[in-house]
This record gives C-alpha cells, sequence and structure tokens, in this order.
C-alpha cells in the first residue's frame, strides 16, 4: 500500500485553494479578491515551474498589470472569456486558447474578467533565480529575495520605499 | 501596424504541428506513429519550458516510458481518456485531470491511449541543462548535449553504444 501514498494524478478543479489570497501590500491585495488559485505542480512536488488553476470571477482580475525580468509565462483558458491586456490593448481570449509572456521582454500584461461567467485558465511560471517584476500602471515593484523561511516577494514603491 | 506582427494570442489547436512526428532513432520513433505535437511555448520566444498541445489518436501512446533526471514535467488533459502508466500501474485519466512528474524521482511514466478517441493533452517540461533521460522498458538512454545547431539529444543503448 505504500505507493497509494504517492499522488499519481487529481482533478485539477478539486483540490484546494491557495488560503492566502494575494501576496500584494495593500491597497492591491484587496483588488485581488474574487481570483482563486489552485497550486497543481506543487502538489506533486515539482519546484522547477509552478502550475496553477486559477479561478477569476466575474470582475475580478489576475493581477496588476506586470512583466518579469527572468520568469517566462504562459497562459491557457480552460473555460470562460476574459481580456488579455498587454501593451497592443486588449484582446479577447475564449476556452482553448493561449498565450505566452517571454521574461524581459517589456510588455506587461494581466486578464480581466468583464463578463458574468467565472473564468478558468491554467498558468505556468518557471522559478529563475533572480526574478524581479515591474508593474507599468502602479506604484510598486516586487523582488524576489532568499529569506529565512525560503524565497519570498519583496515590495517597494517605485521610489525604492519598502512596503 | 509594427505590434500585430508580435502574436499575442493564439487558439493551440489550430497551431502549425510539429513535422518530425519524433526524435527516437528507430525502432521507436515509428512507435511515435498517431502523437502530434503542437509546441506552443516556442510560438512565443518562451525558453525557460516549453508547452506543448499533443494529440494521440486511438492506440498511440505519448512517449516510451521514461524519467528525467533534471527536468519536471507537466500534463492536463484536455480531452479523451488516456490511462498513465507509471511505477504505480494504470492510472484512467479523465478531462480536467492532470498529474506531475518531479525530476529525478525515479519514476517512469507514459501515457497510452486505449480508446476509440483521440485525446488531447498539455504537456509542459522546463529546460533544465544537463538534463538525462531513462527508459527502464527499453534498450535506450538520452543525453541533452550541445551541437552546432544547439541543444538536441543524443540516444544511446543501455551499454553505452550510441544509437
Amino acid at each position: 500500500m505504500a505507493e497509494r501514498t504517492k499522488l499519481v494524478a487529481v482533478t485539477a478543479v478539486k483540490t484546494v485553494p491557495r488560503t492566502k489570497p494575494s501576496n500584494y501590500p495593500e491597497p492591491y491585495a484587496s483588488m485581488m479578491q474574487g481570483r482563486i488559485k489552485r497550486p497543481l505542480g506543487d502538489l506533486f512536488g515539482l519546484t522547477n515551474f509552478g502550475v496553477n488553476l486559477t479561478t477569476l470571477k466575474p470582475s475580478s482580475v489576475s493581477a496588476l498589470r506586470h512583466v518579469h525580468s527572468k520568469q517566462d509565462e504562459f497562459i491557457y483558458i480552460v473555460s470562460g472569456r476574459p481580456t488579455l491586456q498587454t501593451d497592443a490593448g486588449e484582446t479577447p481570449l475564449a476556452p482553448g486558447m493561449c498565450a505566452g509572456f517571454k521574461a524581459g521582454n517589456g510588455d506587461a500584461h494581466r486578464l480581466v474578467n468583464t463578463t458574468d461567467e467565472e473564468v478558468v485558465y491554467l498558468e505556468i511560471g518557471d522559478r529563475t533565480p533572480g526574478d524581479e517584476v515591474s508593474y507599468p500602471d502602479d506604484d510598486i515593484a516586487a523582488r524576489l529575495v532568499d529569506g529565512p523561511a525560503g524565497k519570498s516577494w519583496a515590495f517597494f514603491h517605485k521610489n525604492g520605499d519598502p512596503y
């Protein structure tokens, strides 16, 4: 029976959501209400990249519009019709569509759900050390730092003051 | 119009499949007929990890059963009902299910489609240098090597002789 203690496969939408709704400082954390992340890769002990199944309730957003310096990102829409905001403007997405965000290309992005239906999508991002995040629309910047409990995000104002 | 030359988003199943059906040497390459890979991450210039939308026709397989030394892998079933083969035996999968394969854990895996319907799934794997692949059921081993055209897989018999 020993092998039964190792998770082989799971139905993604039935997994336990992350309890902390956002790592952002206020006032940004509160803006992430309506976003539910289910960490899937962590369930299987993956460390090189993360995979989340993320739900956006109506009128919610995936994140502040942002761009990573080192982390590539990829999304695949499972259900619902979010709008992708990038430097190119607004792009309507539908189930089965995907998009990738190359680290360091300077094109900030996020999803917004302007519909009355939930949006569900997969998001993948690697965990390259030294990653930094820029937010062109907001007074915030983030840096992945080593701490006593492992790597975590430190947030700063654009003038360098910590939150 | 310049921004229109940059791909923002795409419908995954409408993208162009990879033309080379398999990197394996024979007789293994021919065993991969019925497997169609659509590289999605590459379309957006991603390099830290790859994302494919892969179709398995009835009676086809995802790969030889294998395990990576450095590369984490993750799959999400979009449609169809493949069977996951691991050291734990056979696990039936269904749409919306996922599985992760941690590098170096020694548990070899693959998907087989024993049904009359196509299987479509997303597969994600990172590109950590120095990756090697072991195949417990077959006389083959693989190593990611640097060559004149970039990184590529070199295949060997288990006694070390090259294919």
